[in-house]
């Protein structure tokens, strides 16, 4: 793992690192904020998700989220959205996949399966990297996303509630196998037989019988996206028929950029920080 | 003028505009934050000056200031740090003068006089645009600013005390005319005889008899641009020869970036809020 920048932030040290991922086949770039609690022994973990397009850098830049993480002693996670470089096949002028559009899957057809495994390296190659090299108390994880991301968080809180004491989202991507920008994405990584998709897909696996306890979701009633892409209404019906618990706040007048998470990111931090204790 | 964005933040709007700007002789373009407040009335506004290699948007996205601003009510306006585009004499190479380095001076030498009038684009040209076409109260102002910012800030409410009821920086120029960095760019804008520089100089201006009642300034103790860039002492020295209030402090491992202006950026907006009224 190599330093790329360190910088102290509300008392804490705000870094980007970047490390060889055996998973994506490539070097990868993260970013990590510690909390200054961690100098006191480890702290709690807050994994954030980014969306179409982003680095781990949007987040970091935008997020607004160092202050409160500060204060309530949250270390904050933040991995790119796909693998990147030469030789990583792409569509280079398509935003909705390949570059900065993993959807968090394991892609299992070529040319993708080689490098586009971001479903194993948020859920298993990173975390065995934070655990070895930060302050981190991995007994104490949460997750949350946006967009593309928190699709992601879903998903993965789904498939590891044994892990996650709390998940939330920003306006996530409810049904991804069946919305537009999405859609393709998921049959280039991983075919055209629509059963593979539903492991990647929050409503389908609800269907299926995955469990979360409950979930907070946050979602602007101006964003652009609304109608076609995210669809929280879905969402809000596959909870209901499961029982899980939905908190689902339209929040009028936002849209889809990090003006809209920065105004509620405080909510979702403090949401995280009552679980993990 | 024209609006290039608005999205709503923390229950306000966050705009980014853009109009032909007469001082500069080319569309410029500013960044403002108007708080919810606005609707009951006018608001009281803060001008942020940025740094060198800024544009208006580097404190939009990394201030972290529309939280408090939202709360506090205040108008938040974030202008260019230079003129731009094509026609307009630069450097294309040196970060430190042209292009993002206007240094907020009125250029008197050729060819730079025809554009790089910043200082007459904050005080003049700018205020009536904000006054003409925002909720903003004109009798409620303050300024801060960071770096070449911070010595924009300082030098501008030297010079206009009537107008402005606080002023703050952040990591200041404290005496650019024997600073390396910008030493060079009030030459080439103002020409060699150092009597013209007086005006823009933070330290000549309060020896030259300028005063304002009080400074808040915060700088970063591990900001590479400390010792030979930025010198708060010499501000020091001239505030306490000259009898100014300077609260000047000094900020443990902190660096020059936003991840600091956006840790003391809660501190300065309550410090112009209180004084604002």
């Amino acid at each position: 793992m190599k330093t790329i920048s360190t910088s102290k932030s509300h008392g804490g040290i705000q870094g980007v690192y970047a490390h060889a991922s055996e998973a994506c086949a490539c070097d990868m770039t993260f970013a990590v904020f510690v909390p200054p609690q961690a100098k006191d022994g480890p702290v709690p973990v807050l994994w954030y998700l980014s969306g179409l397009t982003c680095t781990h850098a949007n987040v970091m830049d935008k997020g607004e989220y160092r202050r409160l993480a500060a204060e309530l002693g949250l270390m904050i996670v933040c991995p790119d959205t796909s693998p990147r470089g030469e030789g990583i096949a792409d569509e280079k002028d398509n935003w909705q996949f390949g570059s900065g559009a993993g959807f968090y899957v394991d892609a299992t057809e070529a040319p993708f399966a080689k490098n586009y495994r971001m479903y194993s390296y948020v859920t298993e190659e990173l975390p065995a990297l934070i655990a070895q090299n930060f302050p981190a108390d991995m007994s104490r994880q949460a997750i949350t996303g946006h967009s593309m991301g928190g699709h992601g968080a879903l998903t993965i809180a789904l498939k590891h509630p044994e892990r996650f004491k709390s998940c939330s989202a920003f306006a996530p991507i409810a049904q991804p196998s069946t919305a537009g920008w999405s859609k393709p994405a998921l049959e280039k990584y991983l075919g055209t037989d629509e059963a593979a998709w539903r492991a990647y897909d929050t409503t389908l696996l609800i269907e299926d019988g995955k469990r979360f306890p409950e979930f907070l979701v946050d979602q602007g009633s101006a964003d652009g996206f609304l109608q076609e892409g995210l669809r929280p209404w879905l969402l809000d019906d596959a909870c209901k028929k499961a029982g899980i618990r939905l908190i689902l706040r339209m929040q009028d007048g936002y849209d889809h950029s990090y003006n809209f998470i920065s105004t509620v990111m405080d909510d979702h931090l403090r949401w995280h920080a009552q679980r993990l204790g």
